[in-house]
């Protein structure tokens, strides 16, 4: 494809692209495919010779297209939203025609300076504390942009086990005889905190690391927050046991149900345990910090005042593109002790010598692409307002959903609705029903109408199999509400009938 | 952003990307900006109220291209390439349009479903065997998308670990009574390996995993490959000391001077080595396994008789744009062992029981990009015979850069060029003459040229300081070659002058 064949095709593509966000609500939100589609429809090989634009722009529309859930689809209220923005199609335009690594400040300047700059801009909308600035040299804290919220429980699980075992060599000399082995002896020790609704990439990065996680009782009671009293008897348990715990994981906005973990409770029970890493995943939450009305003012202190680290991801309600997930540190010489290595090829002139200010020392890999310029598009065209405004909205319409669906009296509502979410259930019709088959009857009802709405179930502790509606998506509005409270009622009505 | 000013954005974009592309040679090829340059021109907070496109774009050209260092540029010759393409922009584009995390196939089944037709292409273009496609049902086998280098070292790494521990689990009865201590125990015991020359990534996979690494030593006379012998007596001396070699970080093509370690004599040495993993970085050098002529046999047929995994880096030399590494494995299953975990919100109906074919359970990460779709639109457009022909183009420009050179009597050429890369530097003047000091200056004196072209220095071991020059972009051609040479005579009379 030479320049004026791109130029035509890349029309083409704005074009497309227009007449798919105008047409996305008459599109099935689901795919309606079955497994093994595509490997069908296409060849086992890749052609010798290459193929014209026109039949690949086909074969796309023909094959792809219809093998695509629509995330963006107003009618799309499962898992947590992916927000894609048109600022951001045109970062992404340019990030790939600009396509460089960026690992180190020289392989692109711009790159590591944008990330920077924007890191503070998202530290001062969501509240932080002055010690998450990036550009204030006054400290060490600062943040990187990852890729998602696994890379970020990663790489903070790494840099915690390394700020504890240096912490621990400190008070044993012997380990300098065999460095290597005596930290490796140090890991049976280390265990890793979440709770039991922690999201897996928790224990996934235990489990990569080969370290002990924990997952910490919460209860219904408690809004399935982590109390500072478990933490504590936690802490003690371990302790009496000869484990080490390195890294709390606590959560600002659960996946399964939104609850926020105490973080005021857990900065209070951790003062006599400096070996331990706070870090707040806030994957869907954070980006609310950004709401003066909505940043609970004893937790973000608690935050700003004791916490290591947050992530959240901007790609799920935060308006910028996969991937994105910023994640601020207290120290990123803790990311750099942990995660700093330089080849010689990377050692020359020119380079900057302080490790802090290229993204390889900050992140698990090498290179990757120009993640800033999307959330620099986001924020400047949106604009702190405009940002919030989206928010708000989502936020709203859940509440209305939330209300409209109180009335109807097929369902119940099983857990405080908060932000975008909203979680529900049909309510038992006799007293002897069973509600969980009940339920999953509903969410087979409801799988089978996937082409005009997308929810996804969940199981509930203390409440059992129910239903979670998030609203996310820029383009759901009122209306859609409504529908969505329309089929609701109609699968309800079929379920309850049987 | 409403869809019509989208809209004429995004025909604008299209236009600046095709301009961007027209005036390439024309730009300086290193960002000429001193660091901090952006943090003093932006403001340092988030506009509260959103701001138009107009002058958004205008910042970008205004602020961000000075500060990029073009990888694109006919006369980047820096570390590897980083191609792209504008078939990967366009995929970038609807990417982008159809953001969603993939991370299951009902996500998007085409995310998943494509990801293994390309996957299958690329097998069946580099001659690998059956065993590592990914539609064929009658084994495991089969690959991932991963996104970098970085990431397929420490995943292999984490499923490398985790068979090893498996199978050293069923020797010792007595670990089931406390699975994970037992396991932390067995980590000082490990060992992974790899060579001297070996990329600082796998080094850097074992820290972050906090296991042991051992570089193996090669030589200039082997041309920096690992010999079968060296391994040999590794794995003895370590076994002798009860460690446990489990993973080999083979390489196809060092990214310091494209070193081939003997893959064959690898596999005949490990034998009797059931627990060592055998893995090769291909990063840069994997794509020319599509041409035929470049793929010697023995290596090749060791590999597909013997070894466990590839990954390579289409994002370096294969026209794809980040991220883009294809990473194969005989048996995904030990992926899935090592990385599947299923929380209750990805437990409905709709999803595949069968682990190994959701994505999240083959990588780090739960979700990430629809990463096939730009190498099938690279794929279409090239056909296999256009991505060899552009393999093709780039070794004959470094042989036709080689040739001019060594009739240049101020370089020599250090070591035999390989595909697109030359290594080279200033030859000894005089017999007492400090020829790395010399070379220092020279590197100093190409620096202050970075706006013309862009090479990277290095060490070579047995050698010292020297030049790397690395063709691929696709714009270079035979006219910048030339310009090439002739910049380095003047900077060689420069240096030799004084």
């Amino acid at each position: 494809m030479d320049l004026e064949a791109f130029r035509r095709a890349g029309h083409a593509a704005v074009d497309q692209i227009c007449e798919y966000y105008a047409t996305l609500d008459t599109r099935p939100v689901a795919a309606q495919v079955e497994r093994g589609y595509l490997a069908r429809a296409l060849p086992d090989a890749a052609p010798a010779s290459g193929e014209s634009w026109d039949a690949i722009e086909r074969d796309f529309a023909q094959h792809i297209l219809p093998g695509m859930t629509h995330w963006q689809h107003p009618m799309f209220f499962g898992f947590f939203p992916s927000n894609a923005t048109y600022e951001g199609i045109l970062a992404d335009m340019y990030t790939s025609a600009l396509t460089n690594p960026g690992f180190n400040w020289n392989a692109s300047p711009a790159v590591t300076e944008l990330e920077f700059v924007v890191l503070d801009w998202l530290a001062k909308m969501m509240g932080l504390s002055s010690a998450f600035y990036s550009n204030d040299l006054s400290h060490g804290g600062g943040g990187v942009l990852l890729g998602g919220a696994s890379e970020a429980a990663l790489t903070v699980a790494i840099a915690a086990r390394e700020r504890a075992l240096r912490a621990l060599a400190e008070q044993h000399p012997e380990s300098a005889a065999d460095p290597v082995g005596w930290r490796a002896s140090m890991l049976p020790k280390l265990v890793m905190y979440g709770t039991t609704q922690t999201h897996s990439i928790a224990a996934k990065a235990a489990m990569m690391l080969g370290l002990r996680f924990r997952a910490l009782d919460v209860s219904r009671d408690d809004a399935y927050a982590l109390r500072g009293a478990s933490l504590r008897d936690a802490i003690a348990e371990d302790t009496a046991r000869g484990r080490i715990p390195f890294l709390l994981v606590a959560t600002y906005g659960t996946t399964n149900s939104c609850a926020i973990d105490r973080l005021d409770e857990i900065a209070e029970v951790t003062r006599s345990s400096p070996l331990l890493w706070l870090h707040v995943d806030a994957a869907y939450g954070g980006v609310t910090w950004s709401l003066p009305e909505d940043r609970p003012k004893a937790l973000a202190d608690a935050f700003n005042a004791r916490f290591d680290s947050l992530s959240t991801n901007l790609h799920k309600w935060g308006l910028v593109q996969m991937e994105c997930s910023p994640t601020f540190v207290r120290d990123r010489r803790d990311l750099a002790n942990a995660l700093s290595m330089t080849p010689d090829i990377l050692k020359s002139k020119g380079m900057d010598p302080d490790a802090l200010n290229d993204l390889r020392n900050l992140q698990i890999v090498l290179g990757r692409r120009f993640r800033a310029l999307k959330v620099w598009f986001v924020l400047r065209s949106y604009g702190t307002h405009g940002f919030q405004e989206h928010l708000r909205r989502s936020i709203a319409l859940a509440q209305l959903f939330a209300e409209r669906l109180g009335t109807m009296p097929a369902f119940e509502i099983v857990n405080p609705p908060r932000w975008g979410l909203v979680m529900f259930r049909l309510r038992a019709p006799t007293p002897d029903a069973d509600v969980d088959a009940l339920n999953h009857a509903l969410n087979d009802a409801l799988l089978a109408r996937n082409a005009e709405l997308f929810l996804s179930p969940t199981v509930l502790p203390g409440v059992g199999y129910c239903e979670r509606l998030v609203v996310g998506a820029p383009a759901t509005t009122e209306a859609h509400i409504d529908r969505t409270l329309h089929i609701l009622q109609e699968c309800a009505d079929a379920v309850l009938k049987n």
